[in-house]
C-alpha cells in the first residue's frame, strides 16, 4: 500500500509536458504560453502626444515669459490616427490631440491649459521642459523586448496585450485528448432502453465534465462490457489519446480482467491499488505514450480519484507550473463513496460536492463523507 | 456624480434573467438550471443487493443456528446487469453479486462471509434481519422527487447525477450574446497593414476574452470609425444582441458623438459618467431589449469597467443568484488606466492584473495603480 502523496509523486514523474500548437488569439485564453513572446516593433511606433495641446520645437519657446510671450503660427492638426502631413519649422506649431503623432520638426507638447489662441497663432508665456507630454517611440516596448515568458497562463489582459503586439496566433501547449471508457455489463447509455437491471453510466459524463473543467478534450469511448476481448478492442482504439481513463472493473474478479487487458496491450504498470482501500483498487501506467488510469466504478470514488490524480496530471501536461495539491483533510475523505447513493446524499445535504459557483474551481473538488 | 455601488444597483435593477434553452448534458456544465429536475423513475428501479452473497426469502432461515444449520438449494445466479430469470421459493437461494437484482420471492441477502457452500447448497447457521443487504426500489430516489432546484449551477457531479436520471438534455438559462465594438480612427485590426499612426484595437480582444471568461458568447462587431453615420449603422446591426459594449469615444468631443448615436437609436439612458472621473465617462442604458454599455477606451479602464459592471450583469442574465461584488479596495483603484502603457507596466511588475491561474477567477479582476 502506498499513500496518496507518494502516488501523486510517482504519477507526476511520469507526466510529459505536451508540445505546442498555434491557436487563434481568443482561443489562447486560459492556455499556457509555450514560447516567450517578443515584441517585433517599437511601441508606440512613433512619438505621440499624451495630451490635447500644441506641438512645436522646444527652441521656438526660448525666452517665453508672461512679459515676452511667444507667438507660433498654427500650421495644421494631428489627431489620433490622422497625422499632420507637414513638418514643423521654427516659429510654427501644430494643434495635437492626445494620441496624435508628433510631426517631424517638433519635440515638445504644450497643454491647452497653459496657452491661448489668437487669430491663428498660439501664444506661449512659458517654456515647459523639452520633450514634455511626448511619449517617445519605443517608450512602452522596444523591438526585441520580451513581453511574456513561456509558462505564463493567458488571461483577458494578456489577450489584450497580445492583440496590441499584433499576435493573431499564439503558441500554447497542446491540450490532452482524454479517452474515457466505463466497464460493466450493468451499465447503460442514453440510447439504450431503460431497464430495472441496468444503471445509467453516469461516470462517462461526470468524468467528461471533469476533463472539460480541467481544460482538456474528452473523448467518450463509451461503455465496454465485461469480456476481455471487447475491453482490449476498445482500449486499442483509444491508444491515440494522450490519456486513457477506465472506470469500474475494479471489484474482485473484474480487477484481474482490466489488469489483463492493460497488460496485453503492453502496459508499463507503475502503480496499482492507488487508493489503498480493499475493494477500491486503481491502476496507473503507460501504454506507449498514453497515460492510463484505471479508476473505481463508484461515482464519488471515481470523481475523487480524478481530482487527486488525473486533474493535476492534465494541468501538468498543458504546461501549468503550479498544480494545486489536495489537502490532508481531503486525503482523509478518500474512497468514502458507496455508489450513486452517497452522491445523491451529498446533494441532499447541501451540495457539499460542488466546486465553487460561477465557473471552474481552482481548488480540487471536495466530497465529504455522508 | 454617482458612486460605483449605486451604479451597480441601478444596472442590476435593469437586468433581465434570460429565458431557458435545452442543451446536451455535457454542455450544461457551468450553466444555471432553469427548471427543477424531478426524478421520473424510482432509483434503484428494482431491489438490488449491496454485497456479494446469496439471496433468499427470510422465512427460509427460520431457526437457523450453528446447531441446526439450514441448507438452501442454489438455483441460479444474479450479477449486476445479468438478472436471474427464476423466482426463489422456500428452501432455495440465488447466488448474487453486489448490484445484482434481487429476484422475485427473495427479500434478504446473506453475505459470503457468514455462509458456506456444500454440493450445490448454501449452508446458513444464522438468520440476519429481514431485508438485510438489500437496497429497496426507490431507496435513493422516488419517482416524482425533486433532485435539483432551479437556480443551481451545474458542476461535474451534477452532470453525473443528471446522467443517472437519464437527462440527455438539460434546461438551463440562455447565455447572452454580447456584441463588442471599439471606436476610434486611430484603431487598426489584424487585417490592416501596420502603420505608426495606428494602434491595434486590443480592447476588442480583451473584452471578448472577458465575455468568454464570464461564460457568455462574444460577437465582435469590430472597429467603428469616428463618424456618426458609421457608428449608428454598426450599432443597428448589433441590436439583436442581448448586450452591446462600445469602448472609446469617451474623450471630450467624441463623447457627444457616442451619446448622439445611442440617442438616435432610441436609447433609454439610465446612467452616464459611471466611473465619475473627468475624461473617463461611461454610459449605461437600454435600446429595446438590448443592454448598452459605453466604456472608456483606455484598456485598463475598459477592463475594470467590465469587471465592475458588465460581468455581474452577464452572470445575473444567466441566472446566477450569487454575483460577486467588488470590494472597497477595488473601488479605490477605479479608472487608474493610462492606456496600454499602464497595462504593460502592470505586466512588467509581475502581472498584477491577472486573474487566478488555472481557469477563470470567481473574484473580479484587480488592477493596481502602476
Amino acid at each position: 500500500m502506498i499513500d496518496v502523496h507518494k502516488a501523486q509523486q510517482i504519477i507526476q514523474a511520469a507526466i510529459p509536458v505536451l508540445g505546442s500548437e498555434s491557436v487563434p488569439l481568443l482561443e489562447s485564453l486560459g492556455r499556457v504560453l509555450a514560447r516567450d513572446i517578443v515584441a517585433t516593433e517599437d511601441s508606440p511606433g512613433t512619438d505621440i502626444s499624451t495630451k490635447d495641446g500644441f506641438t512645436l520645437h522646444h527652441k521656438s519657446l526660448t525666452g517665453a515669459s508672461p512679459q515676452s510671450p511667444v507667438f507660433l503660427k498654427i500650421i495644421g492638426e494631428s489627431a489620433a490616427g490622422r497625422p499632420c502631413g507637414a513638418a514643423v519649422k521654427a516659429g510654427e506649431a501644430v494643434r495635437i490631440m492626445a494620441g496624435g503623432m508628433v510631426p517631424d520638426g517638433a519635440d515638445t507638447v504644450v497643454g491647452l491649459e497653459i496657452v491661448t489662441e489668437d487669430h491663428g497663432y498660439v501664444v506661449c508665456t512659458s517654456a515647459p521642459r523639452r520633450g514634455g507630454s511626448v511619449r517617445l517611440r519605443g517608450a512602452l516596448l522596444k523591438n526585441g523586448e520580451t513581453v511574456f515568458r513561456a509558462g505564463m497562463v493567458v488571461g483577458p489582459a494578456e489577450v489584450g496585450v497580445l492583440a496590441s503586439l499584433r499576435r493573431a496566433y499564439v503558441p500554447v501547449h497542446r491540450r490532452p485528448l482524454v479517452a474515457i471508457a466505463t466497464t460493466g455489463d450493468e451499465l447503460a447509455d442514453f440510447h439504450e432502453p431503460a431497464s430495472p437491471s441496468k444503471t445509467m453510466s453516469s461516470n462517462l459524463y461526470a468524468l467528461a465534465a471533469q476533463v472539460l473543467e480541467a481544460g482538456a478534450v474528452p473523448l467518450c469511448i463509451g461503455i465496454v462490457g465485461d469480456e476481455l476481448e471487447t475491453l482490449q478492442t476498445h482500449l486499442r482504439e483509444a491508444l491515440h489519446a494522450d490519456v486513457i481513463i477506465t472506470s469500474g472493473g475494479m471489484s474482485k474478479g473484474r480487477y484481474d480482467l482490466v489488469r489483463e487487458s492493460f497488460a496485453a496491450l503492453g502496459m508499463d504498470m507503475k502503480l496499482s491499488t492507488l487508493l489503498g482501500k480493499p475493494g477500491k483498487p486503481a491502476i496507473f501506467g503507460k501504454i506507449g505514450a498514453s497515460l492510463v488510469f484505471g479508476l473505481p466504478g463508484s461515482p464519488p470514488a471515481a470523481m475523487i480519484s480524478f481530482e487527486q490524480f488525473i486533474r493535476p496530471a492534465i494541468l501538468r501536461m498543458m504546461g501549468h507550473a503550479r498544480v494545486p495539491s489536495r489537502s490532508a483533510a481531503d486525503d482523509r475523505q478518500e474512497g468514502t463513496g458507496d455508489g450513486l447513493f452517497s452522491l445523491y446524499q451529498l446533494f441532499k445535504q447541501g451540495r457539499a460536492a460542488m466546486p465553487a459557483e460561477n465557473g471552474p474551481s481552482p481548488i480540487p473538488l471536495r466530497m465529504s463523507s455522508p
